[in-house]
């Protein structure tokens, strides 16, 4: 993919959030913001960005782009393929932003809007070529939520959105097309239902912010984060499905709804009852640790839907293999072959505040995945029956490694003929080395659960590694049982 | 804990998940109810918790209590502890419900209505004793999800209110005390609020429901899972709090507030619309299938919690703390010491159907913590600099494990003195050997990381339990390399 640049017009955590995605998706990054505090805020939010999204992808990332400052809007938009204007949400300044970007700025980037407020058609107003612009919403934290509405107007030209569309998804994003324009667009249509209803329920003193956090994240919230709405009432309607649901329950729903429609005053009195509940709640931490335990929490629960390849854990997986692209074994096989290179995952720390033991198996397992994908046991060939299954392992752990380092694993072919496959993994960081693992892998019957011989073109490719790996010599450490010095 | 019994009037999904919860909890469970499907549909609700909410626990689960179906309300309610009603959503037959039952149970019982459309005081109109009934409304998949709305009315007697808080929260829910009565009690009306700004969505064609789903679940749900509304706005705010949030977005957040407000009409146009449409994005799932795609995320999305200590993870945490109670060295050290006792987890398992690889050394790693913490290496420990790191693992994988299966690790200190720890697990499945791990385990210092003598006082209790093991034969699989038998 060629070097691509954006320029960011606004920093602040939402344009800081457009930056950090940008940059560790391997693009340049351009940000104008008059702010003085502009390039601190965005420091600090590209260290929150930093220390998540690299390990929510099991691939190596893009070398990161370079951040620059820029005094004036010109210097930032020229040449660059997208345009983000994240300024603050009144309608006569944007429209003057668009004016002076648009001297200066390629006629076929995007210019996205993250606006909430504003539908496209009202931001192109008075612009030189509205058919340039489209709203691209994020959700914050920008860096590791997946949604961006994707808003044209009737004036949009079709080549802006299909290119916002290609862009936004090879960052990581889900562009949701929002086919018409509407006010708030839909995600915050919902967010506003609730919040209404929510300070209903403070001004009438039946809950407080901490028991309406608690009525959401213990119950339905758990729903939402994989299904959303509509996939978890079809399971209610059961096997006669979502009609059944909706005109059974339909009336009864009805009922309620007519009730608190209204939106109360936002008086100071409610307004201290929010700030002083919310404080009661959330006091004892500060907004920076608040943060980071969204984020860890984020990317544990994404890495969570990965591994069972659902609702954003797959978009998750589809960018995986995007990123990654064919893999093969190399024609070079002189050398131990890279079968994982990744960041470590937040949620593979633990309390002494490094990589956790057992996450060095799961590396080196998925290592011996990869080895194993690469001699031809892939998803098709485990479908006819045979597998490897790990029989025994051997960890050495060398030094320490924490969240957010990148380690490579490399991994030697000790011998692979008849069922056995005997491999040797080395993990590194850099050019230190952190662990070795040592497995005994056994070829399986799936019907029997049996050891058995594999395919004969498995059994050929895995020979072909396993001879050229003979020249290598024996790597320390292995043969040797535990408490025995190598 | 005495054994109690809880009788379920009204089968189904909710009165089915009701049963599951009490009985995996320990209780006995009494069910009745007319509908001749009854059994057939309790039982497949069991099935689905019995494959879900063990392994959601790092602890043993009490042992399952009994379950029986009653042709007569009188025989089901005889002698309960809690009697949990989910009939049909019609007061009269509520009502009579409550007439029949109470002449039955016991006067201290507690009698919890699973209802989301009726206030306590309706329930209680025509009842004997009205004290004894509150409403308890609990979520789908109530076995997982560990909300409760527990609303009494002014009649409900405080002592009812604690049992019901004590009871709820024994068998591992969150009892939200709501302490005025309203329509659709707290986290309904939220549901209904964004039902029907979906239902709008839906009728002016701008969204469809997965469009809906995805906005949810690639967007705030997964903000919702963890902290709620209010939390996660609150970052929004800055240093500054929720009041700068409030005072800053409450203006232009109050805007579009004022539309869209009233109900549109479920015509068959629309009850066509949403179920085509969710026909079009769910309908390659059997509801089974859903079911298990849910629960299988919920485990997935509560364990990840569970590690990062937040949100509904940080009850799980609390509860297995409950039911485990005090953690101590037994007295008797002539024999392995049972170190892990659990169920594996839905999350543990991969693409050959059984316990991963990594997960064999996560519940090792488990049983060293374990063995750590019986000898004195606890959190207060740690805190004071020292702590014992992993150095060498050898793990031999003797047979598979599923999930839901129940693991048992036995725990042999090989030798323990000076700032070594060499620990040998097996671990069995019933009588059935699955895997043995032999650790060498430092001890260090966690300010300069490296080799240090441990505390005196820890020194003296693991030299205790390696004194008493030495007279243990050496397992067989010690001291091995891999590949070489033992």
């Amino acid at each position: 993919m060629k070097k691509q640049t954006a320029a960011i017009i606004g920093g602040g955590v939402i344009g800081g959030g457009w930056a950090a995605r940008f940059l560790l998706m391997g693009w340049d990054v351009r940000v104008f913001d008059p702010d003085p505090e502009a390039e601190r805020k965005i420091t600090e939010v590209l260290d929150n960005a930093r220390r998540s999204l690299p390990g929510l992808t099991d691939v190596a990332l893009p070398v990161e782009g370079r951040l620059s400052f820029h005094d004036t809007m010109s210097a930032a938009v020229a040449d660059v393929a997208w345009v983000q204007e994240s300024v603050p949400e009144r309608l006569e300044l944007k429209r003057k932003v668009y004016q002076t970007l648009q001297e200066h700025c390629p006629h076929d980037a995007v210019i996205g809007s993250s606006t909430s407020g504003f539908k496209p058609s009202q931001l192109q107003g008075c612009a030189t070529r509205p058919e340039q612009i489209v709203v691209t919403h994020p959700f914050n934290p920008v860096y590791l939520l997946p949604l961006v509405e994707l808003v044209p107007s009737d004036a949009t030209a079709p080549d802006i959105v299909a290119s916002a569309k290609d862009i936004l998804t090879g960052i990581g994003m889900y562009p949701l097309h929002v086919r018409a324009e509407i006010d708030a667009h839909i995600a915050d249509r919902f967010l506003e239902a609730v919040w209404r209803e929510a300070l209903w329920l403070i001004k009438d003193g039946i809950a407080t912010t901490e028991e309406i956090d608690n009525a959401i994240r213990y119950g339905f919230g758990l729903r939402w984060a994989q299904m959303g709405l509509f996939e978890t009432y079809r399971i209610a309607g059961g096997e006669a499905g979502m009609r059944h649901f909706i005109e059974q329950f339909g009336p009864c729903l009805e009922w309620p709804w007519t009730k608190l429609m209204d939106v109360p005053d936002l008086t100071d009195d409610l307004i201290d009852a929010v700030a002083d509940q919310s404080d009661a709640q959330s006091g004892e931490y500060t907004i920076r640790e608040l943060e980071r335990a969204r984020d860890d929490n984020l990317v544990t629960i994404l890495r969570g839907l990965k591994a069972q390849d659902w609702g954003a854990g797959k978009l998750l997986n589809a960018q995986d293999r995007r990123v990654e692209g064919q893999v093969a074994l190399p024609d070079d096989l002189s050398q131990p072959i890279v079968t994982v290179k990744r960041a470590v995952p937040l949620d593979w720390t633990d309390y002494n505040g490094h990589m956790n033991e057992a996450k060095y198996l799961q590396a080196f397992g998925d290592a011996t995945d990869r080895m194993m994908l690469l001699v031809g046991c892939d998803a098709e060939y485990i479908a006819t029956g045979g597998s490897y299954f790990t029989a025994e392992t051997h960890i050495r752990h060398l030094d320490e490694v924490h969240a957010g380092a990148v380690i490579r694993v490399e991994t030697q072919v000790l011998a692979g003929a008849g069922k056995k496959m005997h491999l040797f993994h080395r993990m590194w960081e850099g050019d230190r080395e952190v662990a070795t693992g040592e497995h005994m892998l056994i070829h399986v019957s799936l019907e029997t659960r049996r050891a058995s011989e594999p395919a004969p073109h498995l059994a050929a490719v895995l020979a072909r590694v396993a001879t050229a790996h003979e020249a290598l010599s024996t790597p320390v450490g292995a043969g040797k049982a535990v408490g025995v010095r190598g």
